[in-house]
């Protein structure tokens, strides 16, 4: 479907995005961008990229860019890119956050050429190393103000997601925020927090981790995840953030006060309603 | 290796154990008791029991008894299963608390013949259809106060879990108690309380959850685990618990307060902080 596709940032996302679209015949060459020629050399040996660029030169020969780089850095570099933009081009963001972005984009004589998504997939690791094949199918992709951007350019985003088995979801920027603050980015900040807190343990107890057994891997094992792309997330959505992380703290106040009085009917009560997570997990 | 092994509770940890034991031939015939005739009928339907009996006449005829069921009822039901046990059989627990057990058991004429154990392996589901081949393989088993314990019948009941592929871990009964609350119990709280946070959320919105992707299933999978399971072993274990919990709150709140005073070189070292979990993790 393209002959030449950039990707800005050649990490988890875009690396395993470069992957998929070779796979399925929808890119015929692969530019990657880097801050680092290290991450460029690598990406090239993992055959992720078909090339290592400039910024500028790759933008100028390529028909579709795919940012997906920190979200803090996605503000600048975007707007180069937006400014480079020729009519025929396409470019999509993979951030996490929506609203900062697409405020920033909104008044750009190019916005059309633009689609804000979200893909919802990711893992705890980072760099071309932890880029997968078969990456992002039966998630859900996040795509906001599609209003604002060319039916064309639209239609051939949605058909990329579409090709890699995501299902989109439309919603404007101030809500999938909100949402993300909900189903993701909490998660992120429970993990780091309770890895800290048993760190604080194993100061004393070095024995401790032996234990560790399937639950403390699975809610701990975000902690891994990188803070260069995690604390901009956070920064950029903190106000949602803050809402969710107080709602989370004063929920666990309510088990701390079930164990301090000693209420077991009413720890049970909050245990049970938990439960209902089931209906939305599969 | 045992003519007939007796599981007490016909559920996720000792029907994947009864299951095990058939497999590498070290019981001949595996009794089960419940207190409900469904859980009895389910295990006999899935091949984990070869009969269903009354607790008195299980153990009249077993070699090994093995006690997995809520802790608050393992203290009532294994002082029965003490005073009826005769100088040739052995007992084990799967508790997930142990100090409140061994104490229970201190002064008892047959304490020699129980074998205190914490098989460090679970999942969120219960009942005899949780139960799975190849269950326990590659995690810790505790055991406490293996001095207490005959010789003869801890080495037994010691290869039986190493037969299973576990490794085997020695601590006292109150030591146990701190460990598990670090890395089991305090994940439990966490991912209750986080599934109760967003379903908050979800009563005014219903899309929400459209979104969930893995990160968010990983951090909340344990708030499907059964209340009736929990709430006794937080309940026994809640001093412990407590302390890891008040721990896990202000490590939380640092979170807060780098959002709330926009800090993000604060909140990057949390995270970095975090990341040391790897060398834990596998």
């Amino acid at each position: 479907m393209f002959e030449k596709v950039t990707i800005v940032g050649v990490g988890l996302i875009s690396g395993s995005l470069a992957l998929a679209l070779k796979e399925k015949g929808l890119a015929k060459k692969i530019l990657g961008v880097s801050r680092t020629q290290k991450s460029l050399d690598k990406a090239l040996a993992l055959g992720i990229i078909d090339e290592g660029l400039e910024l500028e030169e790759a933008v100028r020969q390529s028909d579709f860019i795919y940012v997906a780089i920190p979200v803090d850095a996605t503000l600048p570099v975007m707007k180069k890119v937006m400014d480079l933009l020729q009519e025929n081009q396409i470019v999509a963001d993979a951030g996490s956050t929506k609203q900062a972005l697409c405020q920033s984009l909104s008044g750009h004589p190019m916005r059309r050429r633009f689609v804000a998504t979200h893909p919802m997939w990711g893992t705890e690791y980072s760099g071309p190393e932890s880029a997968v094949h078969g990456a992002f199918e039966g998630r859900a992709c996040v795509i906001c103000e599609k209003e604002k951007s060319d039916p064309e350019a639209l239609q051939k985003v949605e058909s990329i997601y579409k090709a890699l088995g995501m299902h989109l979801v439309y919603m404007d920027a101030a809500n999938h925020d909100v949402h993300a603050a909900y189903v993701s980015h909490i998660s992120h900040i429970t993990s780091f927090a309770l890895a800290n807190t048993v760190l604080e343990k194993e100061k004393e107890e070095n024995a401790i981790f032996e234990l560790a057994g399937g639950g403390f891997e699975s809610t701990v094992r975000l902690a891994k995840s990188n803070p260069s792309m995690w604390a901009p997330i956070f920064m950029q959505n903190r106000e949602n953030v803050l809402e969710v992380l107080n709602e989370h703290i004063s929920q666990l106040r309510k088990f701390k006060s079930c164990l301090e009085k000693e209420n077991e009917p009413y720890l049970r009560e909050l245990m049970e309603h938990a439960n209902k997570i089931s209906r939305i997990l599969k």
